[in-house]
């Protein structure tokens, strides 16, 4: 468990690179972020979290949801009925492309990029009578915080801005693998990724995933085999085209958005989530990633 | 430490799998290998071996080299030299494509797709006088067994059926990307895919990747952050186009060829090499990956 | 100008050809169709039409309609306006891609694809404030046959199947290369292509393209140069992914839609149109290329 | 029948685009060429030739033997053993692209992008045991001029940059469809390509393309049925991927080459050819296709 000098180092450290990426501005409502933001927070096995920056502060998780709508969907259906529809590789691509999924049919390579996880919408949409609500209800209940909320500007702009997301859909629905009204998913979906939680509710929220399965609550959220699963995955697609690079470096299971955050997991030990919203080429967060580097060698963690 | 009869366990409950996949059929002398052969063996940290099945038999490791190669490239040459000639990230692509290949300018995904380990093969020609031999070398002192070798036949039958890899090659030397002569670096790559080694040569060569960089010797092959990287590769990119379902199923860093090998390593603990000839539609041992599997859910092990 | 008896002669001999391709059976409208219907008309420089066969009945003439788009939108826009909106170049794939579209950001290769048809009735739409009835006038004036009709059964099936249509309106509305509101526009291009019209009224209609530009009625429906342009476009790009194979074997120019019409202009003499359901592997009518390889090889006619 | 004034106009007019191309620059030989030059001859129905501007220098035909090699290949096989190694579709993409060609199993588009015309190589290869001089024969014979040699220095810079041309042959090769040795054939491209001709020797040779397959000494060299195709292919696939562009500004068939040459056809009237070593982003010669269009303009010519 990694003491609060040791993070404020981290964020000391990770200041020069301010300036080098840039912050998400293909919606006006994102591009409004200071990006001058850098928090780190970390929960570990005794379910304490410490900080350090701005790691109280709430932001935009956007592809993070990502996550909690995989868990979901894992919990609601059987194995086969999630994996049919969307597959477990890395996807070798950027991760709004659409060449990759008319070749293979409509199946999206993995549930992390736009495509799988909005198949993973339909498969909620289809399942649950209010699927926003029961994001957050989810996400409160995962991180002990019922101050947590979706951005109704942030979903607006998005839903304003959809067509890249809406062909997706509609290219998924052409070759049957997308069944509800593809603007009811838009609005859902676009909805969970408007929800804004701070590096500490995420930290807490995402401790099952390096307890075996279970929360902060003692609670069960996944079967430990699912839970492995979902970290595999996690590791294999979790940030976009840069998931090996990220592996190279940094060595743990992770999921980026493009708000800034990554989430990151060390199984067994603890999980971590930085923000800092100014972006590499890839989508991830630039200084995000460096933040969890120097974690990682300092503690000297890596499942590698 | 797994004991012999949980590894014999585990080829027994694999026998059933027989008949499911196919043996490599794409050059003559592969298709020759008998498609019941089973084997695997474990070398944990107290550097013993324990094996079931065939796992004294030795077979023709293919792809397997690549990763030595890697190794070998790594300590010859700057991280800043091998990292500009090839990728780190998966292809999502079949191992032998060419489209991604010209999208990127010659600059190949992974070092474990066909195109890299060329780029790779291509950096040790021009530092080494006798790359062929070298390899040997390599691969005897990290096994501890001075009867490797590699079988002529085997090189020369992929020479015969070189046309795919030279088109790889040629196409990464009109991007400027593959300096030396396309014919001598081809033959160079088909003779460190015709080495033959067995369960237990490959679970000894790669123990270091379980120990930090340290081989079974006590001699350091790799600094102990290069390891991590290694494993980190392999994990992302080391099953071919079924590296997100390898991870997902068996969740260890790993490597297969289509001689029906794969190796794999938990971290701190041990290596393990299973073979068995027949191949899934990736073109990784079918019954491999199932031992693998078992062996990681009867002793709790997966980096996840 | 060839006489009834010739084109009798041509639709005995393409009779036999009958069962060798496939209706239509995208939209469970279009596959109704009795797949045994065989009709060519041709209309030459006196203006006078001759036919033979089921030359008389009407069909739904589909992509027929991407001509008569194109021409209306010619003479609404300049051409810059146009040519910026929507390439001049065969597509090299299949016609409903959207593989090329991403790679040439929303810039679809020519406006005979879908997605070409969909960005000139984007054009449309902009400009003029019933692109549906302005349709049916012009198919009417020019065939002189005012009782042509949209059938609403087949416009509908085809906006019940518009999964794929939107993933590609909206593809390019992504890029910036679609103005209107998606749906408005697919309405309208549905309408369109349910147009039904008989070898007779299309022989007439597209009299002009071999007139130079003028049509029956005396009337200049296209620039000379403009309408040299349109049968440039036409044997470039008119048949999907067979054009080359249909400038191989007919020498025409030429435009097919799924319903198993083709319309096909002699420039200086005469315009012609056949009507077979039944499709090939590429989508044009199988029975339909015949019979225009049959009738340019009995009158010697060929552009080359 | 243009006579010389209308041809010195064409290029009068078409000498300010001058220096708004760029001279071919992938091999250093060719780059040595005087980017100023422009040149135009036509040989009519008369046989005579007339020509205006530099139509009397040599020059680098380089794809314009393309269509050389295909006519010697159509001579010496039957159609289906023609079509089955190579198709007739134009390709949608760069003239050099192996994308198209590994998801299309190894059969080229069409026999004037560089595979097609290795592809057709190959074939010569296989039937001719001195095809270099063979060629020369051939177009010595067509244009009436003994004093037609290929440059060794320009075909021995080809073969030394010969990795891109070398992939693509290789790949062919790994789907079966190329059958000799790899080496020796692209000597045999490059001395092709290196051929060195004249407008007027060019004119000369292509005329029977305009004559129904007749050439200027009365000899048949192609049948009328077979020349027609030939013409076709060149309309919807001589200028690489602007063949649209150039159907829709000139209207003829045609072919270009790196060297700055196009050849074109008024089927039934004339053989044209131009040169200027300037090229556009599609590696055709820029002020060569306005030359082209100047003169269809004035003498009122297009198939269209």
């Amino acid at each position: 468990m990694p003491d609060v000098s040791l993070l404020e180092e981290v964020v000391a450290d990770a200041t020069p690179l301010l300036g080098q990426g840039k912050v998400a501005n293909y919606i006006p409502e994102l591009s409004k972020v200071d990006g001058r933001k850098l928090g780190i927070a970390v929960c570990s096995s005794d379910g304490g979290v410490v900080g350090a920056g701005d790691f109280q502060e709430q932001f935009s998780i956007q592809s993070i949801s990502k996550v909690f709508s995989l868990v979901q969907a894992m919990t609601l259906y059987g194995e086969a009925e999630v994996w049919s529809r969307v597959g477990k590789e890395p996807s070798g691509n950027a991760f709004n492309s659409l060449v990759q999924l008319e070749h293979e049919c409509g199946v999206p390579r993995n549930p992390f990029i736009n495509a799988g996880a909005l198949v993973i919408s339909d498969l909620l949409q289809s399942r649950l009578s209010t699927p926003k609500h029961r994001m957050l209800e989810l996400v409160r209940e995962l991180s002990g915080n019922s101050q947590i909320f979706s951005d109704k500007a942030v979903a607006q702009s998005e839903y304003q801005h959809m067509a890249r997301n809406a062909a997706i859909a509609y290219l998924m629905k052409s070759f049957g693998n997308f069944h509800n009204d593809v603007d009811q998913v838009l609005q859902t979906y676009f909805t969970h990724c408007a929800v804004r939680m701070s590096c500490a509710d995420l930290a807490r929220a995402f401790y099952f995933l390096s307890n075996k399965g279970v929360g902060l609550d003692g609670k069960r959220v996944l079967p430990e085999k699912q839970n492995r699963q979902v970290n595999a995955l996690l590791a294999t697609s979790g940030l976009y085209d840069g998931a090996g690079e990220f592996a190279y470096r940094v060595g743990m299971p992770g999921k980026s958005g493009v708000g800034g955050g990554i989430i990151a997991v060390v199984p067994g030990e603890m999980s971590v989530c930085v923000w800092a919203p100014e972006l590499d080429e890839n989508g991830n967060s630039l200084a995000g990633i460096a933040m969890l580097e120097m974690l990682g060698k300092r503690l000297g963690r890596s499942i590698f």
